[in-house]
């Protein structure tokens, strides 16, 4: 577990301690929750009350907050309180995960793999042949690297996330647990029995950089080509891509939408949990699609709105369920 | 596999063997479906016909039963032959997963993690520093247990579970297979060029005692604080629960069902498949909600019925839903 | 990384090299995108533009091809261009699939598991006890195979798969990467504090001939007896199958779709993603069934085409969608 004294922690944030700089936290809390041994904050002053009452080994609060209470809890203060707290947020999770160090020798790495300075390679880790590994790059127990397949600089792969043979991972990506890139996409070739032919799937999947896949999330291999995640997208849990879909730069995806074959995401768009598009339509970029929609046709202008399955204008749809809940009584009216 | 003889059998189940008491079954079924060395039971007079004909070694049948016909098959007359045959499911289950004990020499255990007694650590199984796993748990292989979780005692977790570091699980709890616990919230702060930055996510995940959760669902950890599955909760399969929700005592929610963050499920609600809740909103105890329905607002009397997406009262949804069926036909008359 | 020259490759189709017959490939592409060092095609004449700029080093074309301007790339002349070419990605994708052969030494195999010829078990496999493994079957690192499964002859089950305890998976059967097959079905028994008793759940899943198994799909096993899936089934990725469901031969469902508990769906049927049915129903041979629909009752009637939640037949749906958008139009025209 992490530990820093007040002293510490103060000067990471250039701040300073009032109490004692030698008591010690191990983790971060909110305020209205935090025990002994966590450090809180408190930037807006709908909380402040808590300060008075709060467990918490440390608050930090601004330079200028003045108690009107006694205090039993150390402070550290600092020029903006809550710039201060993300800080150390983000500080707190870099040292978590720069916890994890080395080459497990009990990883199975084939010898034409190459591997880049300071990568983790965790405990039964397995990767294939010709794989490339960049610099930094964190891959954590009971992943799967296929063949050929390559991981650039800095990305991080969480447990048990499978990639398939040649598929492309880029810089600064983040890979969350059971993810599954590179699968076989769904495609089958009717045959005159009635039975089924799979259509070989030879391509890949490329994700660029800076891109978020979340846990058990699938992404299909293209049947030929690429399956394309560009750079900075974000995807949740238990998303469903495609064979040959493309995803737009910084577009943002929430758990468990799907997203039927060759289907084209837009850059900067938004789309809400549980969507489903239909494949081989088009999105514009900055759409915006509310939760557990159906997108069924393209969408070519850029920034509208969306809602409904099938899909509709977001003003349309909400002018359409102000009336649906009234059918029933519209259906009395009108029978008499 | 288990084998036992009619002998064993009746006197596990307190009841007396018509037939052949050495003779063996190794599996239980249906009585219209069972084959030779398997048990099965009669209980609803309905199934009567198939005793006669049924490949069964053996049924149990309650004390009074009076064959019409010969029999071919064994019998095992007890009390209540329902209760009876569940306490023989039961019976089998334990002694099924009692089957697995040991700690396998190829696991992975960190020096500073703590084991209880009569715990099952499987091969490939990876368990971090600072762990600590209570009495008789079991862990089955590819299983990955992140630094300073804790497992508290008679929890079985299965093959390929994922824990993230710091998690806490309780007491008899039942974790399926791919299930993800503690990846990070889908948090990001958008950035003035239109991309994403993530925000840290450095809180846990805490399942309290007797939660089941289903085969590759995810559980995403707090961003502060806790998401939290509280006592005897049952999740389904492929589940996504975002940062910071809580989901209440003894609520049932059903497969591919999705909760947005920070959202707040009541006790001893049933939640069907595939229902989407938004984010920060606060459901009632004891609601009930259909299937595929989507949950825009907080539900705040107990005891309501919702369905549809956007959901409503369930019998307004039945009202609109009889009248949408005969929107075509109003719109003819009315455009006459 | 498979490589060949384009004399390898023209014997194999059977056809003719026209240029140099040396030169060598190692990947497969679309004439539109091809790089150096790989293989196109051109049947449909609305890319023949691409042949006079593509990057290939060689494209498959008809006997008949007569190029209009001057060629960079090689020929390799054929009777039917886009037949010769499925027949390269097939053989491609069976070269790349040998090239997993052996047995581990680092895989955890029961010393009762009986494993047939030719067989490939990865590194980190888990093999339990009394398994019965086909000849050419390939089971890649991170498979957990639990005792006293069987798996028939040339079915290949990719990373990370969890097959629980007794199942049986027929032959030639694809598995994806992380699918959970056998997990315990979601039965719960009502207790009177309000509380869950869970139902054991003794019985297996099979899988028979000739069935596809999408990533991160999960199969639960019976409560008693099977969950069946029969020949030849498609089933995509992230999809849901309760316990006691059947699944009919040759029947194709799309990714994110979900049955409950003990329904039967029939042959020959195809339904779309995220679709939803309730437990307990029947849905008749050759069904086709929309994208997000919600199948609340059984459909007896052969061939019938559905859509919606709660879904209509597929004409039905269109009309009222029709007319639903005109809703507020409607509601304004009669409020005057």
């Amino acid at each position: 577990m992490l530990k820093f004294t007040l002293g510490q922690v103060a000067q990471m944030l250039g701040g300073t301690v009032e109490g004692n700089p030698d008591a010690e936290v191990f983790t971060i809390a909110k305020i209205q929750e935090a025990q002994a041994g966590s450090i809180a904050f408190l930037a807006n002053p709908k909380y402040e009350p808590y300060i008075y009452t709060t467990q918490a080994t440390a608050v930090i609060v601004n330079q200028d907050f003045e108690p009107k209470q006694p205090l039993q809890t150390n402070l550290i203060r600092v020029k903006d309180a809550y710039l201060a707290f993300t800080q150390l947020l983000e500080q707190y999770q870099r040292l978590r995960q720069q916890a994890q160090q080395g080459i497990a020798p009990n990883a199975h790495i084939e010898e034409s793999a190459q591997l880049g300075e300071g990568v983790y390679i965790g405990p039964f880790v397995y990767i294939g042949k010709n794989v490339r590994i960049g610099k930094q790059v964190k891959i954590y127990p009971h992943t799967f690297i296929g063949d050929n397949v390559s991981i650039d600089d800095h990305t991080v792969i969480y447990a048990g996330v499978k990639i398939y043979e040649g598929c492309v991972i880029g810089k600064h990506c983040v890979i969350h647990a059971g993810a599954v890139i590179g699968s076989e996409g769904f495609g089958f070739a009717p045959q005159e029995d009635g039975s089924y032919r799979p259509i070989p799937q030879v391509g890949i999947v490329h994700v660029e950089d800076h891109v978020r896949v979340g846990a058990n999330t699938t992404i299909d291999r293209a049947t030929l080509g690429k399956t394309l995640i560009k750079q900075g997208a974000k995807l949740d849990n238990l998303i469903q891509v495609a064979h040959n879909v493309t995803i737009g730069k910084h577009t943002v995806i929430a758990a468990q939408t799907g997203i039927a074959g060759s289907t084209e995401v837009g850059s900067y768009c938004m789309v809400g949990g549980q969507v489903g598009f239909v494949g081989h339509i088009k999105i514009a970029d900055k759409t915006i699609i509310g939760a557990q929609s159906g997108i069924l046709d393209s969408i070519t202008e850029e920034g509208t709105k969306w809602q409904g399955s099938p899909a509709m204008p977001m003003s349309q749809y909400y002018r359409v369920q102000a009336v649906l809940r009234k059918l029933p009584e519209l259906w009395r009216k009108l029978s008499k």
